[in-house]
């Protein structure tokens, strides 16, 4: 019950139907989109290594973990032999430009393969992950030499990559981090400090690790102003091993095989050789470019693990007969009780609505980067500014109850570890907390998103889900007025939580903020509900055409009736309390609680 | 930060304010609730058993784990001089009645203290719970003869006990189990069979076990109506060991430290001798008894686990410093972002909320088994069978997300094991699943505790709760008035739901029941803002009076407003899914998921 089949189907239905493809195909080099002779090919592969490689060392390396000793960290078995071959197909680089070595496919596309690989094997998967985004930092930022240096080696995955910004005291704070750069003779820099949390900050999967850092200059501005990255490889150009170590992992809840290290850079007295990347106290903006990367990975790891909780949940609810049919006969699978179809509908039509928000923030992606309409370019850019935190905060937190979903379907079976179906919630557990938590991406919504933003991106973006409102009223189909319906409700329940911030966070900014995390709950469930009614109606036209598999279509076409009846009903309790509830969050004393 | 500190000051409030306290002082031998020199002393000695006792040997006993080797099970490091100590004081026999050697507490204040019991070491004392409900099932169920011969051994703690019902083919189903009973020459019986998922099925704690297990005798009919309940021993009479065998333990999400065994019965061939308990055929009525108290006592795990979650949070939210204050100034501990606030006063409020439920239940089954008013306690029995499942069901699937809420409180430093954090959501997760799903209660509200009663429970309770309505409407307090207008409207919810129930379950009971959970979630949300809307009402009049502490009263009313502000919104939601949900559960075709 643990094998992991990609959703093909729905994802090719997401990536024609629901992601802008109409403008995503006008730009260059998007045939391996629009082709079905490139498509598939690509799709049919990284299935088939999502399965038959990764898939099988899920659970093993859950199992056996990435293993410290005394300096070196053993990764589990199976995972060198995965990296290699992972690196040798080339599933690293995919979304790299060609003129840096990579394949350059569109990100929409490379969106729908991580959610596969993910899926599959989310601990291997982050490594991968780490190190795409620490090239595209480098791109951002690094000098050409620096470029020449480095790059060719991470893009082959000879070498992977770490981002380091925690430390101790400093987490979602990440400004008042106190590591150290003193400069050296050669133009070279000696860091000192420690870093905590540094996934994938050793391990024996590659001859080198780059450590991309954030540290401080002699005499630098306190707080985030005065950050500077740095390059900080294990191994030396001489070949000598750096002055930083690897002091530690952390045993945790989940993601058992990615290694979780403390890093002590400086410890040996020498200071770890580095190179300044991008110019001097500006190293949190040339991390910005890996942040806004991960934060959409990360809001993807919600919809990988969703996937994998609900295949895991109906394979289970298939074969396992208990219980009598409601009115009575012979006992059945669960599945034809309507509580375990409850559940099974609900993790399904929420991954189904993650996974057609993520698609269409990938292709927004590539239409804010290569669209040649300076418009689209703008206006792709404000909608995927606005959705990054609403996308990683409800994904995330949504895949925790969708994979804890899949524990109750399976029943005591479920609470056994070696069923395999706590994995996914143990392992994305985290989601909500790494690269922001939920509490950050939705300061981040409410203060940079909604309010600096005057509320320009936002009503852009109504447009839009007022514009699917428009063709709901306007098609001849009853099953798709609990849609419209649901949806109107739940818009208009969005737009009170959204000018309640406007109209109080400049004089009662704490009392939006108590609301914040409600608001950003209410976003993402518009969003998915958008999307789904988007996907009722193209499965609607598509089923009046006679084109495409009916049995698909209507069920596409039910799932968006589930998420209408059953997920949007929460829009109006949720922007009451967004609302309402703000001046109660600082009400009691301190010392009363 | 993983002391366990038990929450005095709020169990006295909710026994003297929010128990019928009245009623219950009107029983004979109630004087420990009553009299503060009798109350303070039991209080005060079993907080410090729970604390210093029970409480360091939580995380240890979850890194250790129950060991099995061979057939036997060995406990981790303490668990054995607790349980002696446990034994000594009497704690395992308060509930029972002193005519068996029991102490013959209030069953009210049993609850509280099993509460803080549960909070230091869930995993301790469902064996413990397993061996008072055992005791209470022979006291309702087995002859004189046996009562003398096994229960001295069971309330001294010599023995423990189980409940074996669980086979791999009926789990929710238990009338689909297929152990057998053969009679012997003797007037015993020889068992065989296999069950599973048996907590302290075998461990090395005690001279003996008890095991309870329903098994079939030849000939008898099929599915529940045919399950006989038996008495099996570990160790026989005459010293030597009985044909029972634990084959092996699960290896689990959570509580390592309880033991889920195999159990082979007749495994030797010879088969297990066992004694009929009760009357042939009638083992699921006797095994009932336990079935009840067992589902508070889970719902009580909810209260327990959350609790403890609840203070981790609140330690780290005041020693965590990190970010900066709304409006700029140096970092401050988190409990000042408002988003952390509101996280801990949902886990807070939500505690304060089951624990009030939940003795109020306790109350409830003094008042039903002994007040001298037949009607009294003809009203309290109704009331505890309305509530048992929305207790269970709600108050576990509420811990769940309040223990989850407190990894997120601690970010990162809560995902790491060392941490101690993940403990209570990994303990709790199975809470929702064993002595009932939460599907299963939420069947049993629907069909026998709605429909089967004719709505008369529910009405006589929905009378008391527009009780608080009307008190709250005669009060001359502002700061209660959203408390009365959330509460208006979330009981108005409920009424709707539960109207849809009476007037669809005949015709369309499957469309009912793919509702029942989110009406079971609505209808606990209610009973729970019920109470605290009590726990508001009683603190004002407190405060008026200018009796009691201040601080603790002024926060129990904004802990009332917060739950009124933040969840009690979610109750027309709720109710739309159980009215329009239902139909949509049953309509994608099987074939199509």
């Amino acid at each position: 019950m643990n094998a992991y089949s990609p959703p093909l189907q729905d994802m090719r239905f997401v990536l024609s139907e629901l992601s802008d493809l109409a403008l995503v195909s006008a730009l260059p080099e998007t045939e391996a989109l629009t082709d079905p002779e490139l498509l598939e090919p690509i799709l049919e592969q990284a299935a088939r290594f999502a399965r038959e490689v990764l898939a099988p060392l899920n659970a093993s390396g859950d199992r056996e973990g990435a293993h410290w000793s005394d300096g070196a960290v053993r990764m589990p078995q199976g995972f060198r032999q995965a990296w290699d071959e992972f690196m040798l197909a080339g599933w690293n680089n995919i979304a790299l430009p060609a003129e840096h070595g990579g394949q350059g496919l569109p990100i929409l596309l490379c969106t729908a393969l991580q959610e596969m690989f993910t899926s599959a094997n989310k601990a291997f998967c982050y490594g991968t992950e780490l190190t795409e985004f620490a090239v595209k930092a480098l791109i951002a930022a690094a000098s050409d030499a620096q470029k020449q240096a480095w790059l060719p080696h991470l893009v082959s995955g000879r070498w992977s990559a770490t981002m380091n910004l925690t430390e101790p005291q400093a987490g979602s704070d990440v400004g008042a981090l106190r590591a150290r750069a003193m400069p050296a003779h050669d133009g070279s820099w000696r860091l000192f400090g420690q870093k905590i949390f540094i996934s994938y900050g050793e391990h024996d999967l590659t001859e080198n690790i780059l450590h991309l850092v954030l540290a401080r200059l002699p005499g630098a501005p306190e707080g985030s102003a005065g950050v500077s990255l740095f390059a900080v490889p294990r191994q030396l150009p001489d070949g000598s091993r750096n002055d930083v170590r690897c002091t530690g992992i952390e045993h945790k809840l989940g993601n058992h095989a990615s290694p979780t290290c403390t890093l002590v850079y400086g410890g040996e007295g020498e200071g770890a050789t580095g190179w300044l990347v991008g110019r001097e106290h500006k190293g949190l903006q040339a991390m910005f470019v890996m942040v806004n990367s991960a934060r959409l990975t990360v809001g993807q790891e919600g919809t990988a693990m969703s996937e994998r909780a609900y295949q895991q949940a109906l394979a289970y609810a298939r074969e396992r007969v208990q219980g009598r049919p409601v009115g009575g006969g012979s006992p059945v699978p669960i599945i034809r009780h309507p509580d375990v179809r409850r559940m099974l509908l609900t993790m399904r039509c929420q991954t189904e609505a993650m996974r057609a928000v993520a698609y269409l923030l990938g292709a927004s992606r590539d239409l804010a980067a290569r669209h040649p309409d300076a418009e689209v370019r703008r206006s792709r850019e404000a909608f995927l500014n606005l959705m990054i935190p609403v996308f990683k905060g409800w994904a995330t937190e949504t895949a925790v109850e969708v994979t804890s979903m899949s524990i109750q379907v399976h029943g005591g079976v479920g609470y056994v570890e070696e069923s395999g179906v706590s994995q996914p919630l143990r392992d994305v557990r985290v989601a909500t907390i790494y690269e922001g938590t939920t509490s950050i991406q939705a300061h981040d919504l409410v203060e940079r998103k909604l309010v600096r933003d005057g509320g320009a991106a936002l009503r852009e973006w109504l447009a839009r889900v007022h514009g699917t409102l428009q063709r709901l009223d306007a098609v001849d189909a009853p099953e798709l007025v609990p849609v419209r319906e649901r949806l109107c409700t739940a818009v208009a329940a969005l737009q009170r939580g959204c000018e309640h911030v406007f109209a109080n966070f400049a004089t009662r900014p704490a009392s939006v903020l108590g609301g914040s995390v409600p608001l950003l709950r209410l976003f993402g469930l518009v969003a998915g509900g958008w999307q789904m009614a988007n996907a009722a109606l193209a499965a609607h036209r598509l089923l009046n055409a006679g084109s495409g598999d009916p049995t698909f279509l209507t069920a596409k076409i039910d799932s968006a009736r589930f998420y209408a009846l059953h997920l949007l009903p929460q829009a109006s309790g949720l922007a009451e309390v967004a609302c309402s509830g703000g001046d109660v969050v600082m009400a009691m004393a301190e010392e009363a609680f």
